[in-house]
């Protein structure tokens, strides 16, 4: 039997797992096309190789003035320039603009040489041909977007280890840069274990029950970032689970093991973690609900989880470990920052102290305010969290929520690794 | 010149142009296997075909017992049980139970025939060889899951219209459903307009400058769920830009047009949406910052969008009417109910009142305390979102935000559609 650790908050099993990773080992990169790089993990600093903009640029419709030439304008005291041309969208302005001169031009426009502000369209009159009547000074660069302003040649762009979000992938665009290196999605391997269970595929006999776990992981671990890869269902055998791991350890990043229900599948994954070297089994049982059975383990320098068989506590843990486990083998920090939504609880959560619960609720906006209805699932099965929207933290300091009490919902969506890098 | 009509709220702008479109036009579905359905909305409701656990399971390790043999059942004054087996799991137990007898089951179990009960393997001990002493009495269907507890045949299991989370996933699998019929991905034209925009792939000339939009805005069409398909740059000519439409409308469910930076463009494009016929445009001008110059329209029954050209503008806008457009070609609610992480303003956030703001923010954790500072970009570059984490939406009917306020940010993960179904 292996030596059972006394129950350990999640945070500091988290930190326990993290810690035990060797330190230093450099991410994995590939080359993607900017068509296929939202959502990855940018490898590398993007400098800018040019100015942005590239050219003096009109921020407003107007005409490209020299500002001394307009000092003191007026509406009762106009400013007279003469007009010289019009710059083109797209094109650079083939004339230069000399003292007393203006010409026309549009948002975006490049400033012809010579010209240092902008006149708002609003702030003229046509006055003869040809001939244009200022009606407000301009100062030096007023109304233009200086050469370089929002970035200059060098300037950091797109700092490394950023999970490219549209606005990343634009900045990109705007730099010119269509291929970049991202960080490669970590491998899991995803292995499921028990007697009773069978491929959900397969109509089950009397006593088996199909597999949900792997399926329902292998969508968090894609959400997270990281790539399932399912390697079926191992009976309820040590050296079957030991030589399934042995396999699967050499190429990938990170093992999830999904017990079977019964609680000697338990023991079996612990010893089998135990057996593939050191540093080993590192925590044997969580301070939390759902989910307590739980292992983790690190050995041959990749961190193993082993997960209960219960589909809603497989599910609750994972979020809590295996999605920071993934961000931290992606480079992003590990901790998710995590927006919620206030609402008002519709029942009592009883918990119990020195545990953290994580309550699964729906929730329901009545009359502008948003309620959270706990949802109880005696049988725990994955329906209760169908149901869900999402989850309230009971911390472990307190005895359980009341009804009426304002609590902080986490929405699974948020929760499920597409939550905010902190 | 086109009629400008007043500004419209965004909220008033979004409601003209959902009610502007055919009622009850049925949504395209199609065939998907499970592996590649997280994340797309189920077409039809799920129920379940058989009952789930489809037998009476243990929720713990312990003995199958018939309730009535244990009560009365004390430490003091046990009942004695004949031990007549074990429950291998994923089998039918081959026996079944008569009175005063017990067999030893694990959790997840199938409970024999005519057990009613399990005792906790904590509150038996063993006796004489092949009997054992029941230390408490059970009542009966205590530590049993029944047939069906948590799905009896013909239940809702799954409701239409729901975007598929891992939980959903793992439902399905229980269920053995394993190609089901999801929503089609609404097909979103991308026509970026300009003659000084160029593919971001070639070097610009002076006076050009690289199509940031058409990479930005498919991003976030790919986050909200659906098919991005760019169409091109189109020079600032009219009937180029109304061929464009022209050829864009059949095959698409969403028409996204991104206007050059000039004001001139923008007149374009409402002309061109209002030569596709009837209803044509509904809004043109919106009061919030960024983004006033939006045009909306509907046209041969499909939703037509002009955005402003300016980037930050049109992600923005985007985000605010795009993404619920498209939400509602998928059959989903098209308000998100967006969760929020409470944040300490340090500067001023200026607004005017009647206009509603969206003001990009960075934020950072000190002392457990998030800030939230404001980032002003003059030039409005794509850069300003980049350097941001979300958003402050400032009301119309506050005059700005007072620095030391504490303000609802929006993070853009939860925004960018993948925030929650209200």
């Amino acid at each position: 039997m292996p030596e059972f650790l006394s129950l350990v908050s999640p945070e500091s099993a988290l930190d326990r797992w993290l810690q035990a990773l060797p330190p230093g080992r450099p991410l994995r990169v590939e080359q993607v096309s900017i068509d296929s790089a939202l959502g990855r993990v940018l490898a590398h600093d993007q400098h800018a190789l040019e100015a942005l903009p590239p050219f003096p640029r009109a921020s407003v419709d107007g005409y490209a003035v020299r500002a001394a030439d307009t000092f003191g304008a007026s509406a009762s005291l106009p400013s007279y320039l003469s007009l010289v041309g019009e710059v083109r969208m797209g094109t650079a302005p083939a004339f230069a603009l000399g003292g007393g001169q203006a010409a026309l031009v549009h948002t975006g426009g490049m400033l012809p040489q010579g010209a240092d502000a902008v006149v708002m369209l609003e702030d003229t009159q046509p006055a003869a041909a040809n001939e244009l009547e200022v009606l407000r000074s301009a100062s030096v660069g007023s109304n233009v977007i200086q050469r370089g302003e929002d970035l200059q040649p060098g300037d950091l762009a797109i700092p490394g280890g950023l999970r490219l979000r549209p606005q990343e992938i634009g900045g990109l665009a705007a730099l010119g840069i269509l291929r970049l290196e991202v960080v490669q999605r970590p491998r899991v391997a995803l292995i499921a274990t028990g007697d009773e269970v069978v491929p959900p595929g397969r109509a089950p006999a009397l006593g088996e029950v199909r597999d949900v776990n792997t399926l329902t992981l292998a969508g968090l671990v894609r959400l997270a970032g990281g790539e399932p890869s399912p390697l079926g269902i191992i009976p309820d055998n040590h050296s079957a689970l030991e030589a399934a791991l042995v396999r699967a350890l050499p190429d990938h990043d990170l093992v999830i093991v999904m017990a079977g229900s019964s609680a000697s599948t338990r023991d079996l994954t612990s010893q089998a973690f135990a057996a593939l070297g050191p540093p080993g089994v590192l925590v044997h049982g969580l301070a939390i609900r759902p989910g307590k059975p739980t292992i983790l383990a690190v050995a041959q320098d990749t961190p193993l989880i082993g997960l209960p068989g219960n589909p809603v506590s497989a599910l609750m843990v994972a979020h809590v470990l295996v999605v920071p486990m993934i961000r931290r083998l992606l480079g992003l920090p590990p901790a998710l920052l995590t927006p919620t939504l206030r609402a008002r609880l519709t029942a009592n959560v009883p918990s119990e102290a020195g545990r953290t619960d994580y309550q699964p609720v729906v929730y329901e906006i009545r009359d502008g305010e948003v309620f959270a209805e706990p949802v109880f699932g005696k049988s725990n099965l994955i329906f209760t969290l169908v149901r869900s929207g999402g989850v309230v933290r009971v911390p472990p300091e307190v005895t359980g929520l009341p009804a009426g009490s304002v609590v902080d919902v986490v929405l699974f969506e948020s929760w499920q690794g597409i939550g905010s890098d902190a």
